[in-house]
């Protein structure tokens, strides 16, 4: 039978902390887990390029959730420690992984195989590739920990060949139902809805601007798909719905209510 | 004298770790530290709403940095839970704070002022104020942690009110030179200029594309103005400037260096 499955993202890069360059990874690594794999990430952390502070990060949330994903450090540069750092915190040889050496060797050709290229090569002991169609340098997969590069066009196109080493977990259903309302106005009715649903549905409450008027996103979520329809029944309770309103049922199942329809 | 101050960003919100909304606050909320205020963002997490994570985290950080910063869990719903998990974690009564009251109570007048809206105004006991322009609910400070609201817009809003809590450290100064060439073209040089100014320079290395053409982003930062100009030198050495090469001296000083007038 299948079971709720989790995973902790790691940014290992200065250039995310620092601002220069914003993160695009998180949001695609999660919801990319979220519908293809039933996996929820639990846990995101960003660090600098610090060998110590990697091992740290590494070997914490590898034992503290199901899997982990990094993303960054697998380039050829002296900033890119990754592999290094993870052999050291599982206590495993850094060592050429024959078959990404041939790999590289072939799509960079003998001539321009250059040391900074053939470090790509080098990995923990007995890694799994993850292949690379964009850039040819694969990304590795140590234990539990899958670590992917930085730069978010080649990380989408090898993200597919993660899947061999996931195990599926429950799907996550999730339902939007956009008011135009405050926040305050449905705070109360909410938080008493969360309380009966505690155990099996998250619902989030989240503010938004849209074409000049304020509104919630109630967002709910939930491993199963009776109970978040129940939920749904019931915040749908909370509103009543006018003639004219504009009503629209898209992918998601996504409903737009006039402010004047909602009743508390 | 001034020194090296440093802080972490806890992001607290279920939508951003579940990939439905992706962030914005750690660019903003690390570029203005940075060039505001001499402060550098050493760690961020991303953490869901829940009691027992906040609490653990918000110790650990605030004691880890000179300050930590965090974002959600401020609005007036059930999954708001920032102020309630703060006033725990440091063992301080939650409670109304007098001025916040009245702020919000004029704000909404005293018929609209609901249980949702109150819920704004209570704080960890003798949390200070963190002014808010745009939607008059605000942030507080509690000892050295600064809570401010997801909204990025809002939070935008009131970063200027933070900096009469915060000691200035010293400038970072931090200077790009965008090479048109490959990663590993770079690599050994550049991990050997590294390794001199280990102590005082960070030199990042980020691939880009633009126009069509691969390049390498190479991003010092330093405290010292003049281990930076030092360390500059010696990455344009690497480059032999052609004639026709396209050198551009913008705000953060970035040159432009077509391919091949780069030599290694």
């Amino acid at each position: 039978m299948k079971k709720k499955v989790n995973a902790a993202i790691l940014i290992i890069g200065n250039e995310i902390l620092s601002g220069r360059t914003q993160d695009k990874n998180i949001v695609f690594i999660s919801n990319w887990l979220n519908s293809k794999c039933g996996i929820s990430v639990k846990e995101v952390r960003i660090i600098p390029d610090i060998e110590k502070t990697i091992i740290e990060n590494v070997l914490l949330l590898s034992k503290k959730f199901n899997y982990l994903f990094t993303t960054g450090g697998i380039g050829p540069t002296h900033d890119d420690i990754t592999a290094q750092s993870i052999s050291k915190a599982f206590k495993l040889k850094y060592e050429f992984h024959q078959e990404a050496y041939g790999i590289l060797e072939k799509y960079y050709g003998k001539k321009k195989f250059n040391d900074g290229r053939k470090k790509m090569a080098k990995m923990p002991r007995d890694a799994k590739l993850i292949y690379n169609p964009s850039s040819a340098a694969p990304g590795f997969m140590t234990k539990n920990v899958l670590s992917l590069p930085g730069v978010p066009s080649i990380l989408k196109s090898m993200i597919e060949n993660c899947k061999r080493y996931l195990i599926k977990g429950l799907k996550i259903h999730s339902k939007t139902v956009n008011l135009y309302t405050v926040e305050s106005n449905v705070a109360k009715k909410l938080g008493q809805i969360q309380k009966r649903y505690k155990k099996f549905v998250e619902i989030g409450s989240y503010p938004f601007f849209r074409l000049g008027k304020i509104g919630v996103a109630i967002v709910t979520r939930s491993t199963s798909l009776s109970k978040l329809k129940s939920v749904n029944k019931e915040i749908m309770k909370l509103v009543k719905l006018k003639k004219n309103t504009n009503f629209k049922n898209l992918n998601q199942i996504i409903y737009f209510v006039d402010i004047n329809g909602l009743y508390i």
